[in-house]
């Protein structure tokens, strides 16, 4: 139902006035000022339920593109569990470029998520793409996701800020590093400072693979901000078989947390099925990605360079 | 205030089940059905106010990037309507990379917007970014703009289509002119047919420009749906100086409506104002684009090649 | 026959000296220098055979863009001579991008250039990928063309310099116009200053067109250099039916010349048949852009903006 | 000392007749042929003076960008040899932006390359950029390189195709992977199949690195062909800071080869500086890169994926 009445005004500076900023430039800041890394601190690690991301293990984030059934989502949380995945993730509200496409179990899926965090001891993550939904998210989930398709969606940013909870945000399809960490600022600035950043892939002309993970953002945000990084190999390769060499490559790059698509039957998924690795897949690739991840840490300089 | 009940499941499909649609991908569309043009109707005009886009001459949107004063706009509003200018348009809620950027004026800039129209006997336009913005909106406006950042922004598309107004929808930075066309697909499978799709540059790695004009754009999506088709060069360009070739090449591309950022004192604009023209040179160049439009209208063969 | 006794030492400043430069980058421009516009001068025409391009008029180049017989050249030039092209093209060593693709007729597609252009009295311009290539043209050309593949083939681009012949420099499909820059500085540099700048669009992640044209190219070269700006709407589109509108487009942004490829039966052409117009499409086209010229020129202020 | 007498005709296909085969399609791969990996053989390695690139062990390609002097050549040589070095890299000729910039000290450098090849047992690579380079270049050099801006510089590639020496052909900025898959036909089509690939980052919008690095091209290729994968971190990068986690990555990702950087005195270099490691660090990395190597060969699966 609509409500044709004006309600608050959300113009002016960030909730926070109504005085043009621009012409006092100078007063302003020209670059990102909370996401900024300070020398003292390095890192901030962020805790997603009891799994601290940015701490040093790396983290591995999985679960099946969208959530599509109770059963289906129970099943995959159990082998993910037993293979050592700290957080899992499903898709419920989910964006799709077609209107006709599957957009998600909405609530349902948010249920089944929480269920399911619940049996497994996993904390649970999920994308939400406007105030609506994030009111009903955080009921359930333990991380909010802002996809790449919101990343410059300024009032969600504004919201998730005001949110009481981690918020995993993803790089937009063709948003610099520094876009990126503006649009964090935003969350922080609403009083929240459990971001993580997320590379997933940007849009290039190369059509091997849905995207071009852009890898040099790892070190790229590392060296600039005291977020953790997470990265989405998955979507960045759109191709099955690419997950595990770009996941071992992320892990060896530095990043803090892995996202990985996982799925039971990946040819039956109802979205995303041909980049989702099988359980097996994945089971074997964790392994993978933790002796990657003890080599690298066994490196003496462990900053960028 | 947030509320953290849960209300209405936003999952399902498009509000109108919650049976996944990809499994019976075979019965669902893989191409926009909606926004197609069919063999009878060519393009479809638009109606603003009562202004109609799409119908044979050339529409000028114009005004300033930011409503920054109602005597600000009441100037530039003047100067327009003097030279020919149809549409009026004025940013209110405006979408910024940084959070210390003047946001706009939010209410205060929509009341002015119309009072301005209501002088010039102009339409208004104006974007928005949230559900809350947009039913503000539909109080003083004509049509919304839904910006570059929000063209993926889903939620925000349905609502668009719930309104009963106009849509000006621009094309993301990122996005396909494919992508584009399921955006406005959203909009109308909504039961909004009133939408008008505008191109206002692409991000590429050349860096004299804000960004990359794909003016290709115009004649792909007049070969591919009955909607009209708008170009906004100032956002392209980035620099004030090339807005009149841009513009010029819009009108003999074969583009319905034109939108420029108009300023009575650029140098001084809280947004965009190196990009945006004096009230001088727009008047000088809408002259122009009448003339370029007549020039190619006496073309022979109107369609694409 | 390769030789593998070492030649003349081709490393060194520019054949002028071996002092390493870059220590003094003090002393050594750090912006192109001799393609500079000068207040005085504005576009320096180049002169083409009897043809200036660059002095006002809008000069069309067009031709097939293979030349695959003698008779289809013949045929095409007859036409095209008719509708007042002023300058032929035609392929003669054809870059493909894979080797097992028709590479061109060698020197017979030369001497059947030359013949046509005698016959119909237009000069002829072909494109050359290395020095033999460029030895054996200088005899039958009236203008060298350096292709978007070769534009940082430094080699080619001093050999051209040395040649006594006038340059068409396409742009390469991922050049920054400032890149172009320089290369046209390569060809000044050794002394020929009859250059024309060639934009054929670039490549970017949208896949409705074979490149996408960057008409903000014409007006950036025209602010910058005195150089004259041709644009090639037949590579950047790909498809016939959009060459027209971007053509018109050019014409409009203030192109000196445009580059058509026209082939007698494009569906059996040897190479680019779907982006070639007929003849009869270019004749009606070649109409239109006198027409849209006209307009565009009748603007009092013909400076960018 | 140019000849204006017509010698070879190059035209033709691939120098074995001149029969046009576009019209002949159907006869001719629509796929490269020569590149593609069999079932039998996987990955085929390239030997390179005695050493062997994709046969298993990670071979490290290092040394400066561009050969200043004998002495700074011989003294990186010493260090990179004693630190594990296996091929020595090195510029003489050098395409630069500008003809302003060094040019490398051509045949100079080719000799220094050989000298400290020899004295420190190493193989040694340069790049050239035509056939007289190339000439010059088969007398000192153990494998040629051909450079992004000449990845599409099908006379240069067919001239190293008739050379006897190993080629690493490095991907253009603009070049998809199926086109760097081309270029390799080009030289395996005429007689040597030594062909090593690298990725060096491609062009995209991104600007807090000089190129974006396309890990993804890693698994890419060795799922499709039977040549040795080579990544440059350095050009890919542009920063120093970034070439250790980005070759890290590489080694993950299951690179045949890493190339890099390095100088005595990097913020003396003559060129790219900035993204070239000390000696100091490229010591510290080789030794990461061959604990990241083990790791991953560890790994059970071999095959991406």
């Amino acid at each position: 139902m609509k409500t044709l009445k004006a309600k608050s005004d959300k113009g002016g500076v960030s909730s926070k006035g109504t005085e043009p900023r621009d012409a006092a430039a100078n007063k302003t800041p020209q670059e990102p000022v909370l996401v900024r890394k300070t020398a003292e601190t390095g890192t901030r690690p962020v805790r997603v339920g009891d799994v601290l991301v940015g701490a040093g293990e790396l983290v591995v984030v999985a679960g099946p593109c969208s959530v599509e059934s109770r059963s289906q989502l129970l099943e995959v949380a159990h082998a993910l569990s037993e293979a050592g995945v700290q957080v899992l993730r499903g898709g419920a509200f989910k964006p799709r470029t077609s209107p006709y496409s599957f957009q998600g179990l909405g609530i349902k899926g948010l249920e089944a998520l929480r269920e399911a965090g619940n049996t497994y001891d996993m904390p649970v993550v999920s994308e939400v793409m406007d105030q609506e939904q994030l009111n009903n998210a955080m009921i359930y989930l333990d991380m909010l996701q802002i996809g790449a398709r919101n990343m410059f969606n300024y009032p969600l940013l504004k919201e998730a800020g005001r949110a009481g909870l981690p918020v995993l945000l993803k790089r937009g399809l063709m948003a610099t590093i520094k876009e990126l960490l503006w649009a964090a600022e935003y969350i922080i600035l609403e009083g929240n400072s459990q971001v993580i950043l997320c590379e997933r892939g940007i849009r290039t002309f190369e059509t091997s693979t849905r995207n071009t993970l852009d890898i040099s953002a790892v070190p790229v945000i590392k060296s600039q901000t005291g977020l953790p990084v997470c990265v989405d190999p998955s979507h960045a390769a759109g191709h099955r078989d690419l997950v595990a060499p770009l996941a071992r490559a992320a892990a060896a790059a530095g990043a803090h947390a892995i996202m990985l698509e996982v799925h039971p039957d990946p040819d039956k998924a109802l979205s995303d099925g041909h980049q989702s690795l099988t359980v097996k897949q994945a089971v074997s690739l964790i392994k993978e990605l933790a002796r990657i991840s003890k080599a690298v840490s066994e490196v003496r300089d462990e900053k960028p360079g």
